[in-house]
């Protein structure tokens, strides 16, 4: 009955306008992982790290709950390592850095422990890896969630498609949405991208909030106003992670509680982005984040009574 | 107890990846008076326009209760044109014609009439007219609604101040509420704007919906998901002129009340971008924006219950 989170585990090195971190711990299933950690405590971690990764972070995350049974250490190599520069509005960043590293070796095996996973997120990964996963449990789980990027687009769209069909819910942004669909408008982006396979399609649209689509049905989450986003690194993984801890916590995987995991995933967004890195996952409390989401729904609660 | 909309009646030609129109009629008044007329029949309109502006189209608005004594008609001259092309996203557009025409000689004079005017809505104009319409009101107003643009912050700042100084909610779009308080953060420019005279700010940002400002609180109302928008022009105007008229029909200034009105503003803009001009604006029913409002609550009503 677990949550298994495959994606990256990684350092970054992060310039943004407010200011430059040296290497820092990042990665999909990294920020996933502490994001669902509010949760859950029932997560099974797959993913490729060298010697170079911190044991103090391994032991932060095992001590949430967080299994590394499915952990790849390559004691002599690297960690996957990125570096990236955020520009003023924050919404474009020019990747400096991409250092692959051990996830040039990345073949991952999903350990027996893991084979009672019931959600499985896939975090942006290589799409052969991704199915390689899925493949690799021998009961399907009762939720597939998929995260991916305009990089399989441009270079494996077909193996990209094939391991689409497979997922139950896909995650992408605005102009991935587009570039996979051919279409302009999100509506029907989002019709065409459900024929290939996903029965719901969340669409991210970083400051501008995130739509669930599910059938003819829209729902529609915004982000929160803030004062400052200091780093927005990770706020992807970051929603990912509280959608899917809320809906592993809850077994309820009703289109009205994927609203209220979306709502979740967007408050644990806004946590991120304040500081650098995963710093804010790891101080919050569940106070803090009930508070934020009584803030999402002053933010969003109205009446209609016009008649 | 009336509405007094002033702003531009005008000619637009209008293309768009979807079409492209001849002259039809549009300008910030003209919109807005068909948008309030769906929620209130006293409707005063404060404008300018050539012997060309077709007498059915006056006389469509006045059996839709809107009152012409304060629209100025010269009839030896030309209505204002406005001539714009839109790109695939249909946030930018390009200006391809403005012939002011009689806009040069705009003098606004508020008929005796007006003067029993509850609601003002200010569409966008020279500041210094704006200002002139405020100050021929002998009884200010329950409510001063402004909108203004970018145009007027390049070129006549001090003067656009002073207008924004007198009024109660300011309405821009999020690129002017950037340019006019120098802030990057939406919430630190509303801190700013608030702090130069209006009580609310509604900052507008097109297929992403729209923020209400007022002290601390914010409320969050998103744009309809739509499968195409056709034709955005006037959809600010729309907007502004569905606040209003809700506000009008109520008497209700609340800043819960203006929720519901920014609700409505957005339900008025999802029609009009439908079709071309105003031509949506006149053919829906009570039951059309009824159904859009329950579609705006699907939209966002969620539960919370994660404890």
């Amino acid at each position: 009955m677990s949550l298994v989170i495959a994606g990256t585990m990684a350092f970054d090195a992060i310039e943004t306008p407010f200011g430059k971190t040296d290497k820092i711990i990042g990665g999909s299933a990294t920020y996933a992982a502490w994001s669902a950690s509010h949760f859950t405590k029932d997560i099974k971690q797959v993913s490729i790290i060298g010697g170079d990764f911190p044991q103090e972070d391994i032991d932060a995350l095992k001590n949430r709950g967080v299994a590394f049974e499915g952990v790849e250490v390559l004691k002599d190599e690297k960690s996957f390592f990125w570096s990236g520069k955020y520009h003023m509005d924050m919404n474009n960043r020019d990747t400096l850095v991409t250092d692959l590293n051990v996830l040039e070796k990345f073949n991952p095996q999903i350990p027996d422990s893991y084979q009672d996973c019931e959600f499985l997120m896939l975090g942006n990964l290589m799409p052969s890896l991704q199915r390689q996963i899925i493949n690799q449990l021998k009961n399907r789980p009762k939720l597939i969630i998929m995260d991916t990027m305009n990089f399989w687009m441009d270079i494996a769209m077909d193996d990209l498609l094939e391991t689409i069909k497979m997922t139950d819910v896909l995650l992408v942004n605005d102009g991935e949405a587009r570039q996979l669909s051919n279409e302009f408008s999100l509506v029907k982006a989002a019709q065409k991208i459900m024929a290939m396979g996903p029965k719901y399609l969340i669409i991210k649209k970083g400051e501008h909030g995130a739509l669930l689509f599910h059938g003819s049905h829209v729902f529609f989450a915004p982000a929160l106003p803030l004062e400052e986003v200091f780093d927005p690194t990770g706020a992807g993984d970051t929603f990912a992670g509280g959608f899917i801890g809320h809906l592993t916590r809850t077994k309820d995987i009703s289109f009205e509680n994927m609203k209220t995991a979306i709502i979740i995933g967007s408050a644990m967004a806004s946590f991120v982005v304040e500081k650098f890195g995963t710093e804010r996952l790891k101080e919050i409390t569940q106070d803090d984040i009930m508070n934020r989401l009584n803030y999402f729904v002053d933010l969003v609660n109205f009446d209609i009574d016009i008649v």
